[in-house]
């Protein structure tokens, strides 16, 4: 399977440049107090939307209009974040857009749909309702992780990291392996030591048991993790290769860590994050990820739709 | 009485440029689809200590160190915000700070203060304690903001804005008026046609009420408000002089308002903001203030020291 380059990645960031946001990567004095190394937050909670996720549906929309094959509409399956990146990116494009998402999904998240124009269908089989749709209104499916396009433009997050400092190590959330397979790709094209570790939540680790298994494994329906943002039921193929060769560890953890340190890290930034955002402090203070002492370390803070936590 | 000018904005800028951060100022798609104009948040959450009070803290300890006269101990009395700005620009410089709180401090100003080693004395008095303590100790006050110096340094958020941007109408929460004073002296010598605007509580309107009084007004203890960081007794001297000069108007809100106005603002910017910083988009929604169709307005997140919102 051919990989996603660095040079995809550059490209992708030429393209979707008017569309998306450049986000600040903010020195956090609380955090770096307390874990004893510099830690920067990279707020893609403040991208457009709330999510990184514009960048790769932007990145997938551009690619297929610049080869002549931008559809009337589209169709993907998300919890939500990328469900209102796409109908963002198709709002900017004239392109209609149709989502399946859970029963369950965050209200924040299906306003944000809406909010956009994106037309929501409820289910509880993303990927089935997502291919029927597609099926039914002969149109392409921009699914949330496992496209190349989709990739390279989460990689972009990676590429402005890159070229804001040389971290030691970037912890990336994790659902279906997109965005840390993108960074990965990104961060070691320039920095080759520089560690780049995935964290899904135990509750929901497809990339972790599918890289355990060398397959891709679907998730038996569990109980749902409060990231909803990383509740992927399976990682893609594409992805799979990507983390495989680019990211070092993806490690996992648990419920009651992300629950921990969900409003911890909003008081240390002063953003706005949903859990999934935090999955890296999480890591880090339950040692699932070792600290470079004294080193630079990015928490990718992917996303920031949700109710507040409560006090 | 003599006014802070903007030249002395200028030169606070450039004393206090090694100590603080450039706040961004960012586009609110959301509250500028709501409002029919342009909204601009200038995120002073994101400062050091998490408002924008390190700004005239440093400035005067800095301005007293250039005329030799850094004290060993300085004491001041605040709501919080004021309080570990003061103990943060005390441990860069190496002075002992003593802060007289509230019995009542939100529990995220008391442990912001004692991060930066500020010694706490909780009182009912805020301004007779700290007096006395500064009889004790043979030491200086640094008032939280009736001191040319403390007004200056705020200024300097009106300078960032004026460099960023041209507004229409920038609204400024109000305690005791050395903010709104110093950005409405900084905005108005770029652009003297941009309204400036304070807004605060109707619960807490020191300003409000010894502009109508033409004289300082001490508040009686009534209900508290929830936006505790504009909870100033009185109105100082100075920052009434200069609100006179350099300031449009300014309105007060009512606490149903800044109860609603504070999770929305929340979940449209994705920054964790305190009632306090919400205050601006109370005003325009409550029709305090006008909204310039279609032109720019900048809306001055103060700070993000508070627990949650609850769902």
């Amino acid at each position: 399977m051919e990989l996603v380059s660095s040079d995809d990645i550059d490209a992708a960031a030429r393209r979707i440049k008017p569309y998306v946001l450049r986000t600040p990567l903010l020195h956090s004095e609380r955090l770096s107090d307390e874990l004893g190394c510099r830690v920067l937050v990279k707020a893609e909670n403040l991208q457009h939307t709330g999510s990184f996720k514009p960048r790769g549906a932007c990145n997938t929309l551009l690619s297929w209009r610049e080869r002549g094959e931008l559809p009337e509409r589209v169709v993907t399956f998300s919890a939500g974040n990328h469900a209102a990146a796409v109908a963002f990116a198709g709002r900017q494009l004239g392109v209609t857009v149709t989502v399946s998402m859970p029963e369950s999904a965050q209200q924040a998240k299906v306003d944000n749909v809406r909010r956009y124009g994106g037309e929501i269908v409820p289910t509880d089989d993303l990927r089935g309702t997502c291919d029927r749709l597609a099926r039914e209104h002969d149109c392409p499916a921009l699914y949330p992780f496992d496209l190349p396009e989709v990739i390279a433009g989460q990689g972009t997050v990676g590429r402005e990291i890159r070229e804001d400092v040389q971290p030691d190590l970037v912890l990336v959330p994790v659902g279906g392996g997109g965005l840390v397979g993108g960074i990965g790709t990104a961060v070691k094209a320039a920095a080759p030591d520089c560690r780049v570790v995935g964290v899904e939540p135990a509750l929901s680790n497809a990339v972790g048991q599918a890289l355990a298994a060398n397959e891709v494994v679907r998730l038996p329906r569990g109980a749902p993790t409060m990231a909803d943002g990383l509740a992927a039921p399976f990682a893609g193929e594409h992805t799979l290769a990507q983390v495989r060769r680019y990211v070092d560890d993806v490690v996992s953890v648990a419920e009651s860590d992300i629950a921990t340190a969900w409003p911890d890290m909003i008081a240390a930034t002063r953003l706005m994050l949903e859990p999934s955002a935090v999955v890296g402090l999480a890591a880090l203070r339950a040692g699932a990820v070792a600290v470079p002492d004294g080193g630079t370390v990015v928490l990718v803070a992917s996303g920031g739709n949700a109710a507040p936590p409560r006090d």
